[in-house]
């Protein structure tokens, strides 16, 4: 069991030219590392949970991105969306058609998930960085059918560069870098937010967190989690305290296990349980991870998110979201502009796909995840600092 | 699936002088009608929630014990706790040993779930009608070793009556007679609770229920449920809308299976996106049951149903509370002073004890109940009357 975090949670083999994950669904009975070179593989790693969490999804989105385009180059690429065979083909040595085709991979890829804003982050960050390099190799903006990534891009450069034959794999190793920084940025980000966490605790707290924001979620430390990480190193004695988190279980599969693997003190209780754990006393600060920030300081994270917010409000428990930059969306006004999915009736009525618990075709309400009002929110913790109220005015400080 | 109203969720076969129970348990994938003759079995049945709800464990018990006194003296009863052989022989002749066995066996049965009053309720009241039946049979309360039911019984009179032969026969007839009573009661009162509870809503309406309070917690109709059951056969197109209830599910498994096996319009949902339903508009009251009022009105039922009030709250949803006037328990001043059962850790870390989800050894937190502060409930339902704050002056009302 202790061998959980030797593993990463994503990566890129560089050599092989796989996107390699730990399948989360399998967790904790079964470790096993998926090897994913087709971009409908990794579109169905996203949407099933195998890779989860918003900061994680996002590097897995970019990591596949560049495999898909290595193997578009190679003329070996899977397209499972619309794109014609000759298009494909001219792909292999056009610039432009291979941007294009890269442009719709990215947006099929972008399909998997709706809610967490890291997904789209990490898509549109991969294909700017692409552009713009396009731009400066060749001088040019004619690639494909939508401009706009490439005619707001600020790099843009009036002078040709380069022979033609070599400007794909000056994309390609541009992608390959780019993937490989979201990941070290993210770890370093996620470092940053331990060390900003950590100033809201002190020693022996008892901490509860909701889902998985751990290291299963990113690349390393988690967010939510990161505090804990770093406590646990230097001698917190913390108290943690886990949600099971239905319908999927991660708080009991993944959190539970990660934290306990690394040798915390860890309890596990189920969704419904937390009211009365807080009313115990046993509670001194909720952490959660998010999956998007409107610019109001509205939060949507996994389903039942908001219920321990009201918990927390009601018992005087502070109630803390680690946000890494990149899941705060400036361009979405509050919680109610965010999308919510909706997942299958059988994550509830069945567990993990085997046996019934509820009656033939019962109605199912089954969103992923919910809206806590910035109103319930102590702080947001971010890796450039620690936003308090009121957020419409902090968040916007924060990226001036 | 439409058959399950037709069974009693709770039956004395006079003929065969056994307890007939679903084992709810199994629900909903297989319907089957356990016959408990040993006391050790009903004690197990309550404990495993192979019976269960307040009002129908209370009736369970009931007859259980009339179903034990019956063997005890035909000699054939077996003893799950400290009796001598010779005490208990001497019980199938001498009435004042046989209250005395009858007692120590309402003591063990009684310790199978602390929370539920309605267990010690109806343990009670067959007590005190056997000690005040003896008592006017035979003229003395020279019952055993614990004098206090008899001493506090108000029917106590001076002429002995009848042989000594026919004593225990009597107090069989009398057992059997209170059994029957106290289950014709519930269904009785359930009626009234349902009659209650319409007043409160309006056709069309949106019913969040948690746990099941439903027909397979009682005799019939279920206590939050009635009102659903009556409505439904009035034409108000009711929405329902049931919690699973983690760990046990009964909700998933018990509540959404007998209202949709009704005919009813049910969705199910898992007990954290409560917030996320009742922000979507969709909940215009909750009903719930409860295992114990306090005095003050703080209610203990099914573990979450505090975090359900504190929703309700938060999104100025009506919470009403379902209590027949026999959980209604004015010897516990507040709900602090209720205990809490808490409950094995593999009810939480495995499903139906079949697959493990969550890590080997990992600590759990699992109590069976929580305490739902008065302030947060805007009504208490009865079959005498709706009472409305403040509960400490208006409950004490009701019993006057």
């Amino acid at each position: 069991m202790s061998d959980i975090l030797s593993y990463e949670t994503v990566d890129l083999d560089e050599e092989k030219k796989v996107l390699k994950i730990i399948d989360q669904t399998l967790l904790p009975g079964i470790t096993q590392i998926l090897e994913l070179t087709e971009l409908e593989d990794v579109w169905e790693a996203i949407l099933s949970l195998r890779v989860r969490g918003a900061p994680a999804i996002g590097v897995a989105a970019a990591m596949g991105m560049y495999v898909f385009a290595e193997n578009l180059a190679a003329g070996k690429a899977g397209i499972p969306f619309g794109a014609s065979k000759e298009a494909v083909n001219r792909a292999m040595t056009d610039p432009a058609e291979f941007i294009s085709i890269y442009r719709q991979a990215g947006a099929y890829l972008n399909s998997a998930r709706p809610t967490a804003v890291n997904l789209s982050w990490a898509l549109k960050r991969m294909e700017d960085k692409l552009c713009e390099t396009y731009k400066n190799l060749t001088g040019s903006c004619e690639a494909g059918p939508d401009q706009k990534a490439c005619s707001e891009s600020p790099a843009f450069k009036e002078e040709p560069a380069g022979e033609t034959g070599q400007i794909i794999p000056g994309l390609l190793k541009v992608l390959r870098d780019e993937a490989v920084l979201i990941k070290k940025e993210d770890t370093e980000v996620c470092k940053k937010l331990g060390e900003n966490g950590l100033t809201l605790i002190k020693k022996g707290d008892g901490i509860l967190t909701h889902c998985n924001a751990g290291q299963l979620a990113t690349s390393k430390y988690g967010t939510a989690t990161a505090p804990m990480y770093l406590g646990h190193e230097r001698g917190y004695s913390l108290k943690i305290y886990c949600d099971e988190t239905r319908p999927l279980l991660q708080g009991a599969r993944l959190t539970s296990y990660e934290l306990s693997s690394a040798g915390m003190d860890v309890t596990l209780l189920c969704d419904n349980m937390v009211s009365s754990l807080m009313r115990s006393g046993k509670i001194n600060a909720v952490f959660v991870g998010c999956d998007r920030v409107a610019a109001n300081g509205d939060v949507a994270n996994k389903i039942g998110t908001s219920m321990v917010a009201l918990c927390a409000k009601h018992y005087n428990v502070p109630f803390y979201v680690f946000a890494p930059t990149s899941t705060i969306d400036m361009n979405t006004a509050a919680g109610d502009d965010i999308k919510i999915e909706q997942r299958p009736a059988d994550e509830v009525t069945t567990l993990w796909y085997e046996k019934k618990m509820a009656p033939d075709d019962i109605n199912v309400y089954n969103p992923a995840f919910d809206i806590t009002d910035s109103s319930l929110i102590s702080a947001i913790v971010t890796e450039k600092g620690i936003v308090y109220p009121s957020y419409g005015e902090n968040l916007k400080k924060l990226f001036r």
